[in-house]
């Protein structure tokens, strides 16, 4: 076996004052297979260069344009394998369509698009271009939420009865889009953001793993949004009941106004004999309670888990990893497939990894929770 | 000060099997101002014979019949001083009503009656007599569900924006009401039950506890209910929007197919500033999360508590309190308001006591939801 | 089968102030079968008086002095069963002897006495009587702790090799027997609480679990003490180790200058392929680790409990039960035992209740751990 | 600014089947300021070069002996800037020695070396090299331990009064020394892991956190040793009384047949105020517990840490770090300073980094508690 070459990342967005961008380098990175190597970081050329230098990026790739970018790379020896996309969720779309068009496959950041139309219009590009399109729906890189979909899978549970999701966060509590907090700023903004405040922002990550894990499909909603904080132009809380693909229901919320909460998604699914319940800020736990027997916490790492859950663990149990790890193994898994599609596997995808599906599925969800909250009642999905 | 004589307690239901009998006699006792002297424990007369033996009640007071003990006790020099009504629902109002009319102050079991209309007559009935009435909604008695109303209403959380209650169970994931299952056989029946099946039985709780801790009326609810296991006549899951009196709103869920949950209540109440957060399965813990500054968890029974939650401790911090305590909590109250009603108190019901408003609101509670099922949509409260 | 009378309390102690009277009286009461008709309450005729009255108890059985109690009680037609001691520690020698030379069986508050050559001459006058004698040690009657007591007899956990116990309380962490706080006062008195500080306060609740769930006893102790608090005459923080009657070893460990700790009793047993964990601030739960599978939390009032655990309970599972609950599981058994007694069986004391020899034991560790710490090494017990 | 090539680093051991050698290369490369370049994965050649392959190691840079590597890559114009060390114990002075002979900066997993005689020539062979030596206690690495550890300093608890540390582990509750664990081997071999089982393979990580977070000295130990499991050379449990610089004291335990733990390693540190409590199971959250006012939880990421905790986050409050993630900032940490020493800094070392003083402190802990041990007393430290 020899030594295998790192894959070359191209960053668009990231540039100074990014949360997101500097996480997704480093979850790339990760596990030895990505080097991030050029980047369009800002449409300042300046900024770009020295989001570039921070970054130990050669000058000379540190792009102030997206299009530049996908140009000068293509004429280099060593080009970008590919690019990921870190910027307002508005230019999504434009920047993976000029990628895919030029045959670079693509890595985004979450949501795919700003709308509906957009993501049905990107699973076609996608779709003409055989690309590798991933989706970082990081949650989905849990050793503990593969676990969770396997006991699903499995029947471990009975045939699932309810679900009961949750992402509520605090941090838009006051109008901080008015008062200079960058990150509120665009995530306040329709024209960057898209119709979604924190449906798009986080409800999208809630309905996501309620579906990635449970194996089921929304197949109606009923939802209801607020904009709590007076004068926000987006919703800041939604509260929704779901049905699904097999009959049975539950709740889906998300809230930015929930005063006090950091991070705190939760979901819990209940089967005929027994339900999963797990916390992204207590992620290393599963817990399993039964309609008969003692509660269980299945911790990380451990041999009782199944292959999807065990294969994704860096370190022995009672080590945490946290959510930078679980970024990374959607990069490693990308990596993978990536690597597979180089060598001519045209579906090299595993089902593990969220791709242009649940990127169309969760810009649906979008739609649908506005078309619901319009009319006031249930809405197909 | 003279030896206060016990106040002398006679208790409808509660025979053989019942489970929520020797809780109240147990919880009426506790704190010494009270002891059961009479009941009507059962409608066969050896039944209730035998209860009353195993009670250690005078054999002469154990009566077949609510009626029976009524007139009974008029005549005796020693009567009992109020009487507790722990049958199954449908019995509630006119075991009330007869007691009433004899001028016999009443504790009731909740829900108060099986219907709103009933709730209505109950409350006529009430206002008529004059007497003092009482509704065991056990988790009002918790000293920490008193800390929390108390932080709502003296504006530590501001503006109260959002809240989540939920109360879960496992225990009817089978149809265990067609298998020799007593508790669940009455609770699946409407005709003894009521309208409500998880509503009525452990929603109608989580809506008091919402109202009796915000401080708020919920104005508006859109509820959706199943009856997940099959041919189950009254509802096993319900999830509910509402909409609050000061503008805020919120979801409430009941459930008893929620697999391998016990007794899992929690309600959380999210302000301009900071939220609460309790769990009646760690009842002596209540969370204060906040805008700014550390998550706190205050513990029963320590000194930076309020009035209200020290004035119902019995033993100091660090040594829990439980579901009878709580219970007790309820009954003491009751006592000294039924001996202030005795010295010529007209009004000796204290806020902190749930009483024949918390009763029909609970009513109205179920009426709406099952209303608002039927429509699919939202109802006015 | 006929009514039974309910057995007949006299106390010693509890008095205005005291906090552990009134709870054994309410505890005595819990389950129906016990009822406190008399007391010396305070060695101030007129406090006693006062007691009594706010008791409930007959002002004639309200008396100054425990001498004239047994006495005057032993006249009546109706006199009582039982006394129960709640005194400081230095009287509890005394009483019982002086009770069960009347004739009158006792229940003890521990510690038994307040050293350890009174223990041996209580152990020789119990045994002359041939009367029935119990020792509350409280934490035995956590339905927990007896699963936890079951699942070591059983072998579930293999072979003890490990145990760690501790006992941690803050509320002394300030000279407050200097300021005027009555509990501390006399526990912090040499005279009045014998030789050990927090050792006999709560070291001895620590040691009496740690051979009430193990099974086995302590066999050699190194122990090491400190009085934290300047000017303090007795002991505030203890660490020990501990070797046990089956080779294995481990740690025992209490402070009442822990600051910010309130009753933080936890006791861990390891075998070899398992261990259980229980925490008396979280009495409702039993956490099981096996060396393989998932970690177990077993719930209070589950059906996969043992017998021992199910007995004790007054509440389905998810209905929190606590202190109060534990402390009546003793007396229960105590009037269970009393009535076997007093019907002739001669050696009526189940083993799950802890009696005189459980007393001598905690005597004897107070005993053994101010000598080692003398030496500043092992003793053998 | 320019930007600034990454730092090279070269490994001594982590060839196949290692677990330590792969984490050390993730968390130098995770922050993006070194790349693994060069490494002596194993003393066979050809497994070497096995691990260097799947490294991504340039096939020339994978060496078979470290002396090679030293030799070697002081001939290259892109030398190594430091080599880290992951061998098993007994190699960790010879290796060391070697680098610092050849002007190399060192990073050493820990402990330092195998005992303390060793320990010393480190700490003078470092002292004449005048060259950076860090030394990888992860546990350090991780915020709220910085945040405890601020707490202390600034004098948040008041004065320091006890301790209580412990790191449990139950991996080896059976001898699978024998049955061809390799990691449990070598620990099991006093030739290859020094005198010191789980003291020297835990016992170090929860010493010196308890100095490093305390900020003060063991002074006097009294320790305790067992060979639980029936034929292991060396010990498996360990318990220890300690007395520090302050005047405070308390306990060290640490346990490898602690059947059902994974890395239950917890500190508490109690002061005349407040007290602190950190698991690395749960490492996100710092429990502060005061003598008066609620519990507290502390939150990695939020604006009430200090400058220290607050410097090492990567992401957002809620979002949690891992074992990785301390162990990167150790990394980050050296790589600063080593950057710093290049440029002329004689003492870059900042004083949350551990060091060779760690080092020493570490192996002079393990020598004092074989001697108690033997002792069977107290012994200075």
């Amino acid at each position: 076996m020899a030594a295998q070459r790192k894959l070359r990342m191209g960053m668009v967005g990231g540039g100074p004052g990014a949360f997101i961008g500097p996480v997704h380098r480093l979850a790339a990175e990760m596990d030895g297979k990505i080097q991030m190597v050029a980047g369009a970081f800002s449409q300042s050329a300046e900024r770009s260069r020295e989001a570039g230098e921070r970054f130990g990026i050669d000058p000379a790739r540190a792009y102030a344009d997206y299009r530049q970018m996908i140009e000068a790379e293509r004429k280099r020896p060593d080009p970008i394998d590919f690019i990921v996309i870190t910027t307002p969720n508005h230019l999504h779309l434009p920047i993976a369509q000029a990628a895919l068009e030029a045959g670079i496959p693509v890595m985004s950041d979450k949501p795919a698009t700003s709308n509906y139309a957009e993501a049905q219009a990107l699973e076609a590009a996608v779709a003409k271009s055989g690309l590798p399109y991933g989706l970082t729906h990081t949650y989905a890189g849990y050793a503990l939420v593969r676990e969770g979909r396997h006991l699903c899978a499995s029947g471990n549970l009975g045939k699932i009865r309810k679900v009961a999701v949750e992402y509520f966060q605090g941090w838009m509590s006051k109008p901080i889009e008015n008062t200079g907090h960058k990150q509120a700023a665009w995530r306040a903004d329709p024209a960057q953001n898209g119709q979604g405040g924190a449906i798009g922002d986080i409800g999208t990550h809630a309905f996501h793993l309620l579906e990635y894990i449970s194996g089921l499909q929304v197949t109606e909603i009923n939802a209801t949004l607020r904009s709590v904080v007076e004068g926000r132009r987006l919703d800041d809380d939604c509260n929704a009941f779901v049905r699904l693909s097999n009959g049975a229901a539950g709740t889906l919320a998300c809230s930015q106004v929930a005063a006090g909460e950091l991070n705190e998604m939760r979901i819990r699914i209940y089967g005929e004999t027994a339900s999963i319940d797990w916390r992204q800020q207590d992620p290393n736990r599963l817990i399993v309670k039964r309609l008969e027997g003692p509660e269980e916490i299945h911790h990380a790492g451990t041999p009782y888990l199944g292959h999807d859950a065990l294969a994704v663990m860096r370190v022995p149990p009672g080590h945490p990893e946290g959510y930078l790890e679980a970024f990374a193994v959607l990069y490693s898994e990308f990596a993978d497939a990536l690597r597979a599609w180089q060598q001519g596997n045209a579906n090299p995808l595993p089902p593990t990894l969220p791709g242009i599906v649940a990127g169309v599925r969760g810009m649906r969800f979008i739609d649908r929770v506005i078309e619901s909250n319009r009319k006031q009642s249930w809405v197909a999905f």
